[in-house]
């Protein structure tokens, strides 16, 4: 949907707010009436999205305390548009002015002031900054309860690489409780020790790193997507690019996948309990745009962070002449710490949307 | 946009029809009043994804003759949705006949069958086939041809991998003139030759392969894209998933990118001619969700064709029991070297979208 | 849903086509799977709808028979797109040669020139030509057997007024069974030999006539609509004023209320047989955009065709200057009687499309 | 746009909030970048609408002080979706503690009891409040300036008729100046006068009034509307039937010209000053659907306010009983007063909306 601030069909998340402006937001329109929220429901998300947890992460303290301002009346949605809103408060826009004319490489600086002839908000990255993917989330928080409780869909995700170390076991639904007992938010401690490591490593060289987030979500049932052009894949690798720094999204075997035969990669169906199944999962759980039951599986990959305080060859805007650029200012060494909450709501405020469409969830719970 | 048979904004395409019934078409609207079209534009296209061109392909001869039946005056757009019809003629509906029980490991068939309630269309796998990929063509070659005209940008798309088999050069613009000197699509022709034995191979063992398309797409202006939810990535990726097989997809460096540190994964700029340029393309000719003039290049995996002709565990949907299957019936051991006028016709029909969203594109030429 | 040819959010009709073009057809996308459907269905409104059935309308003949091309598959709708083509015959193409610069008062032909460049197919109006009302017809025919087999909801519409005579009673459910029963659509007898004899004199006159339909539906549940922007109220007029010639649109009392006062207008609660209803109708079954279980009432103002025999001044496009302007053709006096099975279709797709919204129809029966 | 609470689909306004609730807002996406805009331009529109400005309506005094926080920077949009925030303040929900059983007889009460099962915020009834019109006047006032400064189009709206009071002269440009001279915005002195006391009368009488505004748009170009379903048409009605208590929607000669012969009602060709325009305007500047560069004038039935103190018969729909309901609270005798900057603020969206389209106004001024 146009012109780009917005996500959905039935479930419509419209993301508002630049990062050094007054607030940030969100508005979301077409979910159910009846379902109990809270505050705290959207806070406990946000917080793990939250910024100057620890020293992997940038230092900017921000509360990001979500106040709901309309569509929940005692307690429960009422079926209008729920409107949510962090004020801003720790900004330092100085840090940014010299900024103005000097082109950040890996940045949307230059196709921003391009297409916006210069009248965008580019402080502290504005509408581009990584702190609007908390809008994301505060949609994203409601919508990912109201799949547990009406559907007892859950929705993980955690970190799978960081720079050049990987985990060593792939999806598998008893990691899901470890993500949360370390900063680097990866199931295996000792991975997460060695990730940790080279995130800090990289922070003192002035670089960034990137990564990969692994998300799985269980509980799906058959028949939510829809072909051709809305099919389950389309719509959650649309919702994974616009997480800032995404550049890569494959579902199943993927990209591995695209190497092997068709005997080894075909999942083959069995009868478990009753059910029909499958005995492996490299489909990722969609088949032909549509959920068959197993669990969804995507795999997402984060460019390393453009902000590096290293010095970097660059172009004055103004001037078109070569410089070099130091950026200032407190950034995130590796930002895919910070990202499974991102991605969760993400692949939950999709697959609200789906199960409306499909009519498994009705507009009045 | 919703129920699925359409995709763009400005540009719509809609597709409809099944894979064994009276016909597939399209139709598109939005497109330019004033651009001189002709059926043998359309064909051309479709030509280069007909199949039963060689032994790599399925031996099923479809003429795929496309007709214009509204939106075309005196040899010109009118500014009218364009529909565009290919009458079926080659089916052979019998060889489908078992298939109604008996679920195809890797197919759309299983979840297709709940989603719809056994009404869908089976026959030739209906709605989910391949051959709908030919509807994507109709409105694509339009917006190539378009794109062309107006702006000069040309996207190409190439068979950069088969199964293990991989190109040796990675995307770049001199390679386009050899795309079609051979039936891979591979513009190294050595490495052409080795995929084609591969896949020939996997026939002769009733096995199927996957592989991977680049794209490259040059002269793309500054500016196209809609953040946060309408990025060019957002909408490229969707529309790639649309294609039946696609499990992945990347934008410049991609999931290698996540390997590596910021300092070496930005592309710094430079001065070339007097335009602001990037010493290295990364990014994929796309920042913050925005092109910045660099190529637009695009890797998308496809799994290995799920349709082989070894004996595979399944089970029948009716008597919920084991069963082994053997798909009949004339398949595609690799429906890779298809594949690039699909990738092209959806890049196509995405910038033309984009570039009437950005103005860059007039509603009258 | 732009950009224009497409009506609906869940049921979507596509209307493509021109008036002299090779054909005329729409797409409808979004119905439920598993609905009984047959050629028949279709072709029985749209012969309602058909041209050269009698003196009062024009005496072009035209066959207008309906092919189901896709999207239907053993006489049951299988969730995928339905397409519908009438192939066109009777075109007498000459008769508008001189039209192409000289404008026609009250025609289309001058704006359209300008928006399209005069690409535009202006051969019998084009995509402007009431003929295109088919393709509306096509798709609503489907919705309004839905919504009968579905929910038991009945649309029914008849001619109320052709110039200044009026029918003498208003919205009544029992008028439903009279409405075919002469060609005028005028479910008084008395009446319609009236409008009969005024629409054959302004024939005579070479003139033309304009008149209201009026629109009951029954048997709609409480709760369909969407607040704010996507009101009944809404979705209804932007159907409407669809169809050329339309210039009002009004539910319940319309503009006669606008002259009460609250305490006459205000329908009053009762219970009646356990259910809770109104005593009179004033607001056409609608309040605060969402049905309210009472009959749907809305009329719609029809001006008069625009072409008519008579001389008229009008301006030579091409030398800009005065000319008199004499429309040859076969044109109906008066397009009213043929508007009936037009507006039932338009309510009966927009109301589909709210209860798919409200989850009161399924995607599957 | 669903799900209801988005108009618009190049620049798109998202009303939220309700009538006792924190606050009401608008999130405007896709307004250009580039334009001068202060809160004083939305506060002046919003002032015209306000009430407890006279005898004539509601004695509530709410300040309706609008914040900008998001999308303006440096006095200029940045091409980011502006959010404009009113909070609440006078509100007395004890008024309505008694309603929520009693139906209110022309109020969305029941209805909307029904469709959210009884979850929606009804105090003062919630999100169907006349009160959400001030989110169409926040976007509407941006629309406005904009159209003026880059098109020279005015949009300008006035009361002509109040109960059976009506305006002597019809849709006439010099009338502009005088329509915020008195309380009733009748630009007639005379009439204006009467209006008022009529008002006054029912408002003694515990009664309420309708009414209609008329609405002329000049300057408009040629060429805008999208037929067939976007037509100006389409989409003026849609966005007019936004606004509560609206019945009826004409344009040009509407209702009246179904009467006429088409001798009468066609708009004669003439050449005036080198341009081509109409003799009269019955067709309200709208031909097949597009401007055809006269005013567009658009005439809108508003029904007699809901709310009366007068006792009246209803339903407890709690015991399913009879009963008689006396509304408190201070309400509007009649709301067509404050209608106009309502009506005006659509127009100006709607057009907007369309110039975008066309290209006609550029993404960045």
């Amino acid at each position: 949907m146009l012109p780009g601030s917005s996500i959905g069909q039935r479930l419509v998340l419209t993301s508002f707010g630049e990062s050094h402006g007054r607030a940030i937001g969100a508005v979301l329109d077409g979910c159910p009436a009846g379902l109990e929220i809270d505050e705290k429901d959207i806070q406990k998300m946000l917080d793990q999205r939250k910024p100057g947890q620890s020293l992997i992460t940038t230092q900017r303290k921000e509360k990001d305390q979500v106040e709901i301002i309309s569509g929940v009346f005692r307690g429960y949605t009422t079926g209008a548009p729920i409107t949510m809103v962090i004020w801003n408060s720790d900004q330092k826009s100085k840090d940014y002015e010299n900024l103005k004319t000097l082109l950040r490489p890996g940045h949307s600086d230059y196709p921003a002031m391009i297409k916006y002839n210069h009248f965008n908000d580019y402080r502290g990255g504005g509408r581009f900054s990584g702190r609007l993917t908390a809008t994301h989330v505060m949609g994203g928080a409601i919508a990912r309860k109201l799949l547990k409780i009406t559907l007892g869909i859950e929705t993980n995700s955690y970190t799978s690489q960081i720079g050049k170390i990987n985990i060593e076991r792939r999806f598998n639904e008893t990691m899901i409780e470890s993500i949360y007992k370390n900063e680097v938010r990866c199931p295996e401690e000792k991975t997460a020790k060695k990730m940790r490591d080279s995130i800090l490593d990289a922070r003192k060289k002035g670089d960034s790193l990137g990564g990969i987030i692994e998300s799985i979500t269980t509980n799906v049932p058959e028949g939510l997507g829809e072909p051709i052009f809305n099919s389950l894949e389309s719509d959650l690798s649309r919702a994974m690019f616009s997480i800032p720094s995404v550049k890569g999204v494959e579902f199943g075997s993927g990209f591995e996948g695209s190497k092997m035969y068709g005997s080894e990669n075909n999942d083959l169906y069995m009868i478990k309990k009753g059910k029909i199944m499958t005995k492996t999962n490299n489909s990722g759980g969609i088949l032909g745009g549509i959920s068959n039951g197993m669990p969804i599986t995507m795999r997402v990959a984060f460019k390393p962070a453009s902000s590096i305080s290293q010095k970097q060859e660059t172009v004055d805007i103004k001037t078109k002449k070569s410089a070099i650029l130091q950026v200032k200012g407190r950034h995130d060494p590796c930002v895919v710490p910070r990202a499974p909450p991102v991605v969760d709501s993400l692949v939950s405020l999709t697959l609200v949307d789906h199960a409306l469409m499909s009519g498994i969830i009705k507009p009045v719970l």
